[in-house]
């Protein structure tokens, strides 16, 4: 069953205050007293109904909302054709079941500074695109297209179809992602879950497997820095080219 | 006050692994009963002290210590003068204050496999070089050598001294870390405190100011992100020259 969006609940300062920009805020909840930083941003926000409380922790997703949540109308999800449809040529990142909200956030907020079109997620056996991953992404979702989709092969073939290039990051692939031609084509990077890397069915799906070459063989990059790297050395290249 | 060294306690799967393999765990302590990962690990490493105990995080000072802890023989730190006679040209890694230990373990991480030899940390408004830090190095802290320093600022004036080129990051220079020159040269990229940047005193010492051209200029990016982006180019640098 598809969401009808994401991002209906947003917490920590960071990501609040890009969902006000945003002008999605329908309700904010903030700790009582209210911290400078947060008092900051409700001045420079009038006319949004509030309710001040003893305890935000009781009331929060994450750990630390640093003293505000927000409800908000959703970000409505795009379609993979949507996504592959901006006008620029789409540099996509699709995340193969990246478990750790943590880490999706992170990923978000890196890949939107490289240049990053869209950003492809499962609705399954993935983080949740909740407050957890609003928070880390720190504002870069209100910005970044999300495609949720069921199967992320299923979602690799289609791209394919549309004339997107697939490019898996495999520590074991033997050619580098540094240098590889073609990255100014409409390309999307598919980057694994930690630990596992890609599916099987994905690895076999994807056009090509390449590697961030690594001094250090023994540990494998986090995700966010890996799909990081890939997408400034996509920004290098069409850069280079224009 | 300098401590004897770092690292002599060791949370989480990852890090405590890696600890065995430098053969510098004293005692282990352990969740009963042990999952299956705890137990193979311990399997492999036999004649080590352990303890059982039925709730670990009770003895932990990370909130999802795994499974497993373990008290070590520490890692002595390094002088500046030490970090820079490695052999190969010296590619070091300064932290400028930056307090979050998720973050300083994550910049080891990444950092190590571009292929850093060497991190500067301060031992005053910073992130403490404890279980936290070691177990989002995820192992790294066993063979990427630290200096921990009294001040920055005096430590970008030594490192000077001693023929290291000091870059600084900073999101407003405008010169580009992509294809600048001399990153073949021994060379210390320094990297500024979540949100705050580089300190001013810092920021006046170094060598070279630099930015990571961003497509996005809303958002900073996370300190990992940034310090393995400037690695990877320095890596870059000496294989093309090499």
């Amino acid at each position: 069953m598809e969401p009808a969006g994401i991002g209906d609940r947003v917490e920590g300062l960071h990501a609040v205050a890009a969902a006000l920009e945003s002008g999605r805020v329908e309700r904010l909840t903030v700790q009582r007293p209210p911290g400078a930083a947060v008092a900051e941003l409700l001045e420079s926000h009038p006319g949004i109904s509030i309710k001040e409380v003893d305890d935000l922790r009781a009331f929060s997703t994450t750990a630390a909302p640093q003293g505000i949540l927000a409800e908000c109308r959703p970000i409505a999800t795009k379609s993979l054709e949507e996504l592959v449809t901006t006008g620029l040529p789409p540099a996509l990142v699709v995340l193969d079941h990246v478990v750790d909200p943590q880490n999706v956030g992170a990923v978000a907020r890196a890949v939107l500074a490289a240049g990053s079109t869209g950003l492809v997620v499962s609705g399954r056996r993935a983080a949740p695109m909740g407050a957890t991953v609003f928070k880390a992404a720190a504002g870069a979702l209100e910005t970044l297209p999300v495609a949720l989709v069921n199967s992320i092969a299923d979602a690799i073939q289609r791209l394919e179809q549309l004339d997107v290039w697939t490019v898996g990051l495999d520590a074991t692939a033997e050619e580098s992602i540094f240098g590889l031609p073609l990255l100014d084509q409409p390309v999307a990077i598919v980057v694994g879950s930690e630990g596992l890397g890609l599916s099987r069915l994905v690895s076999e799906r994807v056009s090509k497997l390449v590697s961030i070459p690594m001094a250090s063989p023994v540990e494998s990059l986090n995700a966010s820095v890996a799909a990081a790297l890939a997408m400034f050395e996509v920004a290098r290249v069409r850069k280079a080219g224009s």
